[in-house]
């Protein structure tokens, strides 16, 4: 494993994001984007905290055409807020249902509203407006000449390529994600109950220098599993089980994502043979991940080999996606997605089929985009399936 | 601890919840509700996953004035919503950007729309929609006639009260949580980094039968802490500090919620009053959440005997909240909360102070309201400030 970066971000990585976002707004003449959701909040200020799960609360950041963000946010968090970069931080008693933040908002919006401006939220794919709908309603209502313009491109550019210090937190996940899949035969044994599998991965996670295993599903079935969404049941592991476990842990607020899958005591032709096909679907995958490929060139790459063998690509719509503060983040890797891969991007490579039964399989590793190609962040899944 | 329930519920729980909703729904001629947020797919479904972490897709479920819930849902999640009570499960392959669940909802809503009914809608207090802005302007701009109204009241008036099967899952998670307090002082000592105490912590809930610990916040600093929402530092613990920590584990989908202070070594004379004070408040919020009173009668049972001792009452804006599905649920504990508390809800009593120079202290209990009062469901934290 390598060693722990450092925790955090220089303000000058902050200060560069924020250069890039305004540079992007002036094309479209955005005289600043209001910003509502916990990952955009946190990739401009550095606000970084678990609080976020109490729906309780609205937060919000306004990056203005020129100058440093500001908060407006509850008084709860004005000593965090405090040890970002940020000068301006405007706070407010929450829970107030009264006035949640609204009329601050109109306070520092309504120079815009008056000028007739376009304001940037993010309205598009893999976004929603975190705040209730009646108090947006009531914030529009007080700021009328303004227009609200989906600024989702804007951040969506930014947050796709991500920096070395981002890389460094993403590179550290991955490879503690590696050591854990790599414990699991020591206490994924037939008799175990799935869900005690579970909960010794996330402990060996949490040792293995984790923050945090905020995602962890799977499934075990005997001859193959069936989906991949679930949380565990007490079923015990049963030789001729197929076993999968997908993680998302975290180091610092960045998401490692990738799967494993094992076979207990045995493994039946078809899984191997499913098993094999995904494996070297992930190397074309793995292959095709270089600066000028699109997306849908990786979907295609990977797709081309799994739809020799198998009719249908499984149920899973995509065969990867972007990684980084998010278990998962644009782009996807779906035909519909003409994305243009660049370098620094961070990447999952995830095929995917269905083998009869109702059996899916799912194969995932982690990349990171070089200017000469793909280098892997995860310790690359076994060439055959593993049995335990 | 307590033996360990049973997981899921009962169909009957889930059909109890949704004739509940559909007679709210008969006063305000709600033709139906459209939920989007995974608390209020799994409370009329029980469709439980992780999966709600990954941004990219939307799901849906629509509640009609009679009859089952009908799934919107991405094809991904079929297999498990398949597990659940319902019948109607209407699928797409996800993500689609062009068209994720839209047409699906006009198809289902369509007729409701002809006829001008009104479909409820999360729009109030500490709810979001949550799909993308611009999906819901195409979905509204697709349904002309169709009105869309705040139901935020009926599914809080629903969730506030718990069943008995819900209060057994919030009785063994909080139990879990007690027994993982129990063990801090054996490894929160002067000299270990905060970080360590947290990961530590978090492999000891898994370890007591805790599913996960979702949220984990505290503070460290000499005499007293700053801050009660921020991820730990690297910074060891030292002689002379105030130790908060305060877990949200999760067992079954269901939320302690609750906090511990120490003090290490030594404990200075004002956190000793700190702790004496919110103790005794938090004995008066316990004596006051009986059925009848309202959230403001126990923010003044609390306050009372703060306001004797200390100017402010911290920067929490509230003295405690709901508890259940979510780490924070309705009511608050605050002034202007005048919900009549009743029997069967979960709530925590959490008192907070500021003590100066910044400092502030928290204390938190989880209670289940009965007929006669509140019986605590935590392990009562210890009535003088330990140390450690």
């Amino acid at each position: 494993m390598t060693n722990a970066p450092g925790r955090g971000f220089a303000i000058e990585e902050f200060a560069a994001r924020t250069t890039k976002a305004q540079a992007a707004m002036a094309k479209p003449g955005l005289a600043g984007m209001l910003l509502t959701t916990e990952a955009e909040v946190r990739y401009f200020t550095g606000f970084h905290t678990l609080f976020w799960q109490s729906p309780t609360r609205p937060w919000f950041v306004f990056l203005p055409a020129d100058g440093k963000p500001i908060a407006i946010i509850p008084e709860i968090g004005a000593d965090l807020m405090g040890k970002t970069w940020l000068d301006d931080i405007r706070t407010w008693a929450a829970p107030a249902p009264q006035d949640d933040g609204i009329s601050l908002l109109i306070d520092l919006l309504s120079p815009f509203a008056a000028a007739g401006a376009s304001i940037g939220l993010m309205k598009g794919d893999e976004t929603h407006l975190r705040m209730p709908l009646d108090d947006f309603e009531r914030l529009s209502a007080g700021l009328t000449g303004l227009r609200w313009n989906d600024c989702t491109g804007i951040v969506r550019g930014l947050r796709m390529v991500k920096s070395q210090a981002e890389i460094a937190k993403l590179r550290h996940i991955c490879a503690i994600g590696s050591a854990t899949f790599a414990t699991v035969p020591t206490f994924a044994k037939a008799g175990t109950p799935l869900e005690d599998v579970f909960r010794a991965f996330r402990r060996e996670a949490l040792g293995q220098g984790a923050d945090d295993v905020p995602y962890l599903v799977g499934g075990a079935d005997q001859g193959g599993y069936r989906d991949v969404i679930s949380p565990p049941t007490d079923r015990p592991l049963q030789t001729g089980d197929i076993l999968m476990l997908d993680t998302g842990a975290t180091w610092d607020g960045y998401f490692c994502d990738f799967d494993r899958n094992w076979a207990v005591g045995t493994a039946d032709d078809a899984s191997r043979r499913a098993y094999d096909v995904l494996w070297q679907a992930t190397e074309a995958g793995i292959a095709a991940a270089k600066p000028g490929a699109t997306c849908c060139d990786l979907y295609h790459a990977m797709q081309g080999g799994i739809s020799k063998f198998y009719d249908t690509d499984g149920d899973v719509g995509r065969l990867g996606h972007g990684l980084g503060m998010q278990l998962t983040e644009w782009p996807s890797h779906a035909v519909w997605d003409d994305t243009i891969i660049a370098e620094n991007m961070v990447l999952t490579i995830e095929p995917s089929l269905s083998y009869g039964a109702g059996r899916i399989m799912v194969h995932e590793e982690n990349i990171l985009v070089r200017a000469s190609g793909a280098e892997l962040l995860t310790t690359r899944a076994a060439p055959e399936l593993p049995v335990i």
